[in-house]
C-alpha cells in the first residue's frame, strides 16, 4: 500500500479561459506542483537543496496520461490525491487524482525520472537510477 | 492522407524552469495554440465567431497524452505539426509533434469534443457530434 | 481605516525561472487572485454569479505598478495583503502588499473598474460607475 | 535616438479569461520576451550563454508600471515595440508599447539591473552596473 499526499488548490479566475473552465494545462502545473509536493512531505528535501548533496535537479517528464471527466470553475477548492503508482529502476509513475470534494474532476499519470546535469556538460542533463534512500521515504 | 498545419512557437525564457529547461505545461499550452490554428488554417471561424451561429464554445479536452524526448531552451524555434489523426462520431483525435528542426522534442495526442452551453443552464456544457462541414474542411 | 485581507500562495517549481526565482509576471496572477479574494471575503459574490444580477463581468485592470524588493523561491509561502487605497467614481486603486513572514518580497497598486459588457455589442466591454453596495461591503 | 526592436506575439486562447479577454499578467510575461529579444537582436548573447563568460544570469525587474488602454483577444496579433528610455549607472529603464496595428493596446515601462550570483553564496543574487559594451550595443 503506497502512500497518498494531497495537495490543495484554489482555482482562480485567471487559471479559467472564455469558456470559463480551467484551461487545462493547469492541471499539469498543479500535478507538478503536487509531484514536489508529495516527495517533501515524504521527506525528501526540495531540488534546490539536493542538487548540492546528490546532483540531482528534479524529476523531469518522460510522460503524460490525463483523462478529464468534469470542468473546473474558479472560486472552488481542488484536491490533488498523489501517489507513486511504481518504481521501476531509472523511473517512478507518479499518479495524481485530482477532485472537488467528492467528484472526479481529472485523473494523470506522470513517467518521471530523477535527473541530473551531464558532468562536463551543465548544458544537457541526463536520468539516473532512482535513488533507493528516496524510494524508501516514499513507499 | 490528413491535412497537416505547421504552428511556430519562440521558446521565452518564462517558458523555463529552475532546471533552464521548458516546464512541461508549456508544450500543452502550445498544442493547444496549434490546434485551434489548425482549425482556423482550415477554414473554421475562431470559437469566439463561432459560438454565435452554431453554439459550439469550443472543444474541450477529453484526454492528453504527451512523451518528451529531448529538453529545449530559451531562444530556441520549435515547430509544432498538427494533424487529426481520427475523427469519431463524438470526438476527435488530433497529434501534435514538436519538433526543433529535424529533432523530436516531444509527441502527443489530444481526445477532444465540439462543446456547447446547455441551454436552459449556461454554466454546464456538453459535447455535441464533430459537425460535419468542420470535419470535411479539415480532412 | 481600510479592511484588509490576507491571501496565502505557495510558490511552486513552475512558477520559477531559469534564474531560480519566481518570474515576476506571477506576482501580477497572484495579486489578481488575491483582489478577487478580497471581493469574496467582503461579501461580494464571484463575478461569475455577479453578472447574472449586475452585468458586472470583473474588474479589468487600467494600470499596476509593482516594485520589486526582494525575490522568492519555491518552497515558500507568501502573504499578499490586500485592501482598496482610494474608491473614486469609476474607478478603485487596490494595494497588495507581498511578504513571506515579515520580509517585504515586492508591492504594488493596481487601478481597476467594474465593467459590464456594451449592450448590443458583446465583444466590447465598458467601465461603470463602482457600486455603491460593494464599496460599502468592502470598506 | 535609441533603438526600437518590434516583437510579434499571437494571442491565444489560453491567454485569454472568462471574460474573453487577455489575463493582463500575460503582457508582462510578453514584455518580458521582448525584453531578452531585444538584447539578442541588439547583438548580446543569450543570458544562458552570458553567464559562462561575465556571471550574468539576467536582468531581475525592480520595478514595472504598465497602462492598459483596449482589450486584446485571441486570434490576434500584438507588436510590442520596445526600446530603453534611460540608463543609469545600476539600472536601466527599458519601454515596451503594445500595438494591434495601429492601435495602442498597453504601454509600460520597467526598470531592470544587470545581475548576477553572489560569490560565495550562489542562492542569492545582486546588481552590478551596468555593463559598458551591453549599453554602447543597445544604444
Amino acid at each position: 500500500m503506497s502512500k497518498t499526499v494531497v495537495y490543495e488548490v484554489p482555482v482562480t479566475f485567471g487559471d479559467c479561459d472564455p469558456a470559463g473552465i480551467v484551461f487545462f494545462p493547469n492541471f499539469s502545473r498543479w500535478m507538478d506542483a503536487s509531484s514536489l509536493n508529495f516527495f517533501v512531505k515524504c521527506g525528501v528535501p526540495p531540488w534546490r537543496e539536493l542538487v548540492k548533496t546528490t546532483g540531482i535537479i528534479g524529476t523531469p517528464l518522460l510522460e503524460i496520461n490525463t483523462k478529464f471527466s468534469r470542468p473546473a470553475v474558479y472560486g472552488e477548492m481542488l484536491q490533488i490525491h498523489t501517489s507513486v503508482d511504481e518504481w521501476r529502476d531509472k523511473v517512478f509513475v507518479q499518479r495524481h487524482v485530482v477532485k472537488r470534494g467528492d467528484d472526479l474532476i481529472c485523473e494523470g499519470t506522470e513517467v518521471r525520472a530523477f535527473c541530473m546535469r551531464v558532468p562536463g556538460d551543465p548544458d544537457r542533463i541526463k536520468a539516473i537510477p532512482v535513488p533507493e534512500d528516496i524510494r524508501v521515504l516514499c513507499s
